[in-house]
């Protein structure tokens, strides 16, 4: 089968690999309809992790069952499904409590695992024509059959319920106040969950002005960061006041103030959205950080950065008595239930959705989009 | 009246201030009948806050009411009451939603007010005869009249709970394993929280002997970091694995091994229980951290501590999806229900007093208690 | 001052009662500007308590505070307020726990008080120019000053909160289904914070064609009892599956189909709607009781209905491993949040509102409304 | 294999039966060392139930794993395992929300699923040498190996989580009050969890001499309603007060008061302990009920009985607010945890078990048992 394959730094290439198999009985295998390019995978293109050349990406997946082992008991041959990108075994301490993106069964070792990337187990990317879904029943998500919605479907594999993700380990309930820093995909599906979830206000931080319509668009009050310090503004629009919540969507490749549209040069500071988060939450609030931060970063700022130590300001966290939640989201404890707000027609996330592309296209696509070319925000390949 | 005031450095007296008065027509005035020294009290004792000389300690009070103001509703003259060192006011947003440790209403600009402390208000210490309690029905606990279970009531006015608070923002359950660090008062009282609330296994950390002897007879198991890194041992007694839950009962005078009892040097290392705490609690686990940490330290090991900014293991923290929470106790979401397990004889955690004291004898404890000798732990005074 | 007051089955008059005063330091008067006539109301009304004459009515109650007791802290002159139709104390075991609804200061000998309501404590109704307000600082919520938003902040004092409350009591969350039965002003709010939480499908059962329309509006579902069995009717829209969560929002006055619009005759059938929730939330699923259930009713159906007995399929509520909640609305819980939605214009619950008139014509109001004449469903009086 | 076989209304045998076999590749067969007799094996003994000639009881099991299927990832030969009696799928909507008593998998057209019970799927039961565990992932419990505890892990499968399963519907906390009707081995389990969970007062109702010495024995304050009402008995010990939580470990053949020990007679009142529950327990309090009610009961004492339809005091429970919550226990929501405060000797639930026996004797035993003959509480048999 044709699939999307890491050749080195910046490149990637449509190269013929062997069709996935059934090798247990609990598996499936699904025919890709849809396999999203995500923010995450870029990192493995730019070759800032230990990907080796080979790799398949992809671990944003949907598609149509098309066979199951003969241990699986309730999905078919012929199921319309989306899986979580976490790859997942249902019976381990972690899966048992929910917490399915730290599954110690899936990836010896470690807790998660997930489809197509780096150090998260065996299991071969869905950027290609077929893809083994190991544990099936537990882990593919059944969808009405047909064609619609495919593009908010697609979706349900990891930046929706990752947004979602933050604004539930925030804690962001209906009347609160809430900010999110990072307007990308992840950051606008916080902001759009925030909203979802009855919010009063929410505020999206970014610079970049097409993120910000993006998130006025569906009822944000959008700040750029290059305007002036977000906290200031936000305390401004408040009258003084902080925000009830924050959500970090943006991880450890935070940026200081600078346009990046203008070209401007923009220093990767990677606690200064934490630390602004802690400066902007009012105290007995809580931070729910879905934005990645990894233990080890060759690529770090120094040597602290390097292998994950940040600067914190723990005595003003502390002072204000604030929680926080971290992590991998884990995405069947909320994609059923987005799904069936999609099929209400109660939300439409595809709006994050920049480019629809055959998968022959894939190889530009990663060129442009790690770029941020020509809009490229969020790419789904149709194989 | 006489009161314990602070005069200079490592120096507090007994001396005659003015008796309280009623100011408003919700305060009432306490004979106190015991007033506990705190760990807390010893950094003004030291000379390492703001702490003006004159002012009067005490945070840590219990007694009975002698008079009430006009608007005083269900609190009685001749009440026996213990009071949560928070001082609150029950109507603020903060109070409303149990966060009475964060009241913006009793100490103007700050979220947060307390009995007898540096920055915490205008509120006199209960180290003295007499104190003045702002609105007395909201913040005094009534207890059984008499004498009994005087020294474990007296607990409940901060460490008691405060430990509680503890197991509570880790989400201790029944059947789960903790660390606890620190085996102070503060400590031991975590500790025994866990074990109130139904833990499996609950490790004690600490390198002094008679507070891990303490912790043994709770049925905690001591772990002496002084014999080898804390971690290590922990996850040896566990066949490798981490603990469910971790709580910080030490704080940013966190010291690294090396026997104090010996009179070996130690050093301060602020941020060393925080990512022990980050390497023993397993992934998807919490953290609970009743510990002070301030955002200013003037006597910080270095610039960055001195203003509460800690190097906090991030990318460790966030890949094993931990959640954390911070802050003063709420006192008054457990003190009713802690008193009436006292009462009802389930707990009994004055073995951490170690002396009972008149209030004359108050300057001696203090020099003697800062200099942790003939086994001073913790202080009650009788005025 | 002018009020309405009760004279006998079917009347109230409009008549002079004594100014309140300030009889507590905690106390405040507030000038009423909106006071909402209730379902409740009309309890006593119809002379089906034991309300006597000369009770002032009124429990839904905004205005300006015009003068405040000595012991009121944070309330000012001037301040435009909201009060919850809950008298509360804020400092009993009770309120600490957010039961407002429950307090155990305010109505001697019994948990929970309100204004202008029989058997609720000694306080005077706000259908009248000026209300007295125990524990000023606890009970009133501060508006912002001006007239807006008026008819939304007035229903704010009991209905809105009420609603919300039957969803909270359900547990009602983002992207579940919900049934909510009864599409009265309560009903309408139930089913309106289902989806201001996110619900993806919620069905609003009634046999009022008003009150469907008005459902409809807001994104329900309008299901017609009339048109068969209501059960059935969501069953069959689900593919024969029932709904994750369920509200009473009826109580003990349901009555079993037939066209009330078209002078057809109903039973009273207290049970009913109880019985169809429990036939129609799924296994695992949960029930929100915000309709009253009395423990005496004079003019019950039979016997066990006089005394609040009633027929329950417990059998099948424990084969499905249900849960209920039941019980008056703790406004407090709520007020504040759904204030601040209405503030930032994400809710508009006015929509219930059918008119808004003067306090001299409240005596023809209670005629009409009683008699659900003219489109009468919920009025507010403006003194 | 040898098992124990029901023939007729009051007569089980020993019988050979087929030997189980691997049927479905996420099976496992094990070898049975312990099963419990469970007081609902009674229904059907007593021929109360819809139960054939043939069926194979047993749903109390535990033993070491002889064979597994070719899916069966984690559980090997060899494990000692108990298996909670609920059979289950972990992938259902139901088994997602962690209400594994609700599996709509393993037993098509019924939410929920057990080993030898009638109408719970087709599942042969325990009291045998070998079962049939499907799911072995997910429902087999690993244990330490050996032998110790043996009679503490039996109690795993059923009666330890099924009594705990009331103390979190109640949601007991540390410092509460709770009443537990019920002294059977499920009461005591009901009551020994409040203990755990570090309720302060736990009050044990029941008129059997032997079961309340057993409660005493776990610090729990025995209640004979034989002496009295037992609403009034335990509000008269909490001064007029009633409690915080209360438990129905009874279910719908409870009784009015009579010594069944000198031979009296008593009535069946199956709604009495609900409404007993209703009266002791305090305005916004919780009940939780895993005391059995079903929706069929040929046996009732009225035909509303027969239906699962009851009166209770649904107004009285509206005007104290309570919430209650239902249903079979989720075992696997607790078994983990329960294991742990075994292994680490925290708790030891064996106390109720009064014989341990041969498979061989088990009919004589459910004679004993159904007669409550010399002392025959709790039986586990021994293959």
């Amino acid at each position: 089968m044709k699939a999307v394959v890491y050749k080195e730094p910046f490149r990637v290439a449509i190269e013929q690999v062997p069709d996935p198999e059934i090798k247990h009985p609990n598996d499936a295998i699904v025919r890709i309809t849809s396999s999203c390019i995500c923010g995450s995978d870029l990192h493995m293109y730019e070759g800032r992790t230990a990907a080796e050349p080979g790799i398949v990406f992809g671990h944003e997946n949907m598609g149509v069952i098309e066979e199951v082992g003969s241990g699986v008991k309730e999905r078919e041959v012929g199921d319309r499904v989306v899986l979580p990108f976490n790859v997942a075994c249902g019976f381990c301490k972690n899966c048992l409590g929910g917490f399915t993106g730290f599954c110690t069964t899936v990836n010896p070792g470690f807790a998660g695992g997930a489809y197509g990337y780096v150090a998260m187990g065996p299991w071969v990317g869905g950027q290609a024509e077929y893809l083994q879904v190991p544990f099936a029943d537990f882990n593919a998500l059944p969808l009405p059959p047909g064609n619609d919605y495919e593009a908010d479907f697609a979706l349900l594999a990891d930046i929706f319920p990752t947004g979602y993700h933050g604004a539930e380990l925030a804690g962001v309930r209906p009347g609160e106040s809430a900010a999110v820093f990072g307007a990308g995909p992840v950051g606008l599906m916080a902001a759009y969950s925030c909203v979802i979830r009855g919010a009063a206000e929410v505020y999206s931080v970014d610079h970049v002005k097409e993120r910000l319509e993006k998130a006025e668009g569906i009822g944000a009050i959008p700040i750029d960061y290059d305007a002036g310090d977000p906290v200031e503004q936000i305390k401004s629009h408040r009258k003084g006041e902080g925000v009830d919540k924050g959500i970090d969507a943006v991880g450890y490749q935070a940026t200081s103030a600078g346009s990046s549209a203008a070209g401007g040069e923009q220093d990767e500071v990677p606690n200064i959205v934490l630390n602004q988060l802690i400066d902007v939450v009012s105290p007995t609030g809580a931070l729910g950080i879905p934005g990645l931060y990894v233990p080890s970063d060759p690529g770090g700022v120094d040597p602290h950065a390097a292998r994950g130590s940040l600067l914190i300001n723990f005595g003003k966290l502390f002072e204000k008595g604030l929680r926080l939640g971290t992590g991998q989201c884990n995405v069947k404890q909320y994609n059923a239930y987005l799904r069936d707000l999609i099929i209400a027609e109660r939300v439409e996330p595809n709006f994050v959705v920049s480019h629809e592309i055959p998968l022959d296209e894939a190889p530009e696509a990663y060129t442009k989009f790690d770029r941020r070319e020509e809009g490229y925000t969020k790419v789904i390949l149709h194989p």
